[in-house]
């Protein structure tokens, strides 16, 4: 029989997520039955979405249930399968958990090509994250060249994206970051025009010089004291995707709403949110839209791989809330070789 | 010679404006030039906006320069006229500010039929507040019959408007206020579905209960924690036009953002915000819809006339932060036969 180790959401956190929160359990996997799939993780993506999941309450999806093995975007390759839509050695993405294999009916599993890319982009620039950039960007962004993008999270899964899209689209690309080194990764390796380091005691001025004629489009990943600054920056007409909020989920007070929202007003702009999952009937359109960039090179595929185990998925969620990741963070839980 | 009372900006308020804001003078007119024609001022128009005119920084129009003449939208007559395309007798409405006769070149004023509505009535429903609900209402809300609309500042000048057009698009329309009166008056005289008393204590329930299918449309005059708490009730593709923000003019702190802004997010709603001078060339296309109404009997035009003298302006806008009007508030500073 295969032992199948497996995060667990123990309790509800309460701000930044800790070790009591989950529970890393090792169970015995079940036979596969007529119509099922055993696969086998290879890839776990991690997201700031994955905070929301985890608090009670009504939202866009359920929260994961207390111990329930905690959702999570994975890539895998088919081990075993009495499902006569896949077979064995096929790689597919889907929702299979933050757990060492997955048994499934294939609902909701995509088999992916990774002569185009590798397995770990699926879960990037052509996965949840790109597609959330590519959507969030050209419908509610509705960029024109020649216009002004702000992006923060500009390092991140979502944001790099963001701005690679935008420079293909002929925008001036200003990201915004935590850090000097990143500010500085952001421009070099994803080709911003600029980016400005939110953490520096001139972050104000310097977002200011890097946007002389305002903002058209804020791509808002953070929320808080960012968007609200950004608020000041927009232009007549500005569009405002909002597209997460992650200095807000960890928060153990209200939300911070933006005090400035009074500026949609006056610049007749718009602040528009979005999930990702509306698109899907669009997915392909955006794949061969973005496999195209990449082969121009003018989108690169990022990931930030963590080569660790189950185990070490707590630990890793808290990358992204320490901002400590470059690029689409994954948790990297089986070797090639492993997978028989 | 004749002699011009006058209401001038003294000072800008912190907070709610007061006495030592305004300085009441009385000048002599100068003589008409070529081109120049002499009105006098028969209706103010007193709005919301007018608080954010008297504050300094940048908005969408200059504010109200010190010891300049308080700008206000004002309904009167021509008395005489040096310029060839206004004669004595003409009903115009325009810019004269708060002061009993304005001398003009004629730009920005527009010649009103009194056979088709009373005069005041081109400062309400047919006036900036009627196209200020009309292309928020029609342009930002996009409203789909069977529909549910919320309209905060539901008795006031835009909202009572924004109400009746949501009535007569087949709508599920519910107005908010304060007090029991002024929601008996918002459904009785306006035609609501059903208004509720933001004042209450069982404010929350009784919105609940008034939209049991959500809310497509919040159309928001007052910002604050109405908008927040509108923001847990919207449905997905939801549409916020942000008229104004009444509760947060007269804040001495911060204004309050909305801390429930994500709810954009999970259901993919639209937060936007607009400025009726935008719509200058399509006015005409709303003046001929609105008067259509108006004969079907299906938008009533209410004004709530104060009959003043100029110096009762300061105190007469008060009423507008106070919620004490019905409907349109206006100044009458004029009688009919006073106008020769």
């Amino acid at each position: 029989m295969i032992q199948n180790k497996q995060c667990r959401l123990a309790k509800r956190p309460i701000g930044m997520p800790n070790a009591e929160n989950w529970n890393i359990v090792t169970e015995e996997l079940p036979e596969l039955k007529e119509g099922e799939l055993l696969i086998k993780t290879m890839y776990i993506s991690l997201d700031p979405a994955m905070r929301g999941w985890m608090n009670e309450g009504k939202s866009y999806i359920p929260p994961v249930g207390i111990d329930e093995v905690m959702r999570a975007g994975t890539a895998g390759k088919v081990i075993a399968s009495k499902n006569p839509d896949f077979k064995e050695g096929d790689f597919v993405t889907g929702g299979i958990g933050v757990q060492q294999y997955g048994i499934s009916k294939g609902e909701g599993l995509v088999k992916v090509d990774t002569s185009i890319a590798p397995l770990q982009t699926y879960l990037g620039v052509l996965g949840m994250p790109g597609m959330t950039a590519y959507f969030g960007f050209m419908d509610l962004g509705k960029p024109q060249e020649g216009e002004t993008i702000v992006i923060s999270g500009a390092a991140g899964a979502v944001g790099s994206v963001v701005g690679q899209l935008a420079k293909a689209k002929g925008l001036h690309v200003v990201g915004i970051a935590g850090g000097e080194d990143k500010c500085k990764y952001v421009v070099e390796e994803f080709g911003f025009d600029a980016c400005v380091d939110y953490k520096s005691s001139d972050f104000k001025q310097a977002l200011k010089e890097a946007t002389p004629k305002g903002v058209d489009i804020y791509f808002d990943n953070v929320g808080g004291d960012i968007l609200d600054l950004l608020l000041t920056r927009i232009n007549r007409g500005a569009r405002i995707p909002i597209c997460g909020a992650i200095s807000q989920y960890n928060n153990t007070t209200p939300v911070k709403g933006p005090s400035n929202y009074l500026s949609l007003l006056v610049n007749r702009a718009r602040m528009e949110g979005f999930v990702v999952f509306d698109y899907a009937p669009r997915y392909r359109e955006a794949v061969i839209d973005m496999v195209g960039l990449m082969k121009k090179n003018q989108l690169k595929a990022k990931e930030h791989i963590v080569d660790k185990d189950i185990d070490a998925f707590p630990e890793t969620l808290l990358m992204l809330f320490k901002g400590e990741n470059l690029g689409k963070l994954v948790l990297k839980v089986a070797q090639e070789d492993e997978v028989k």
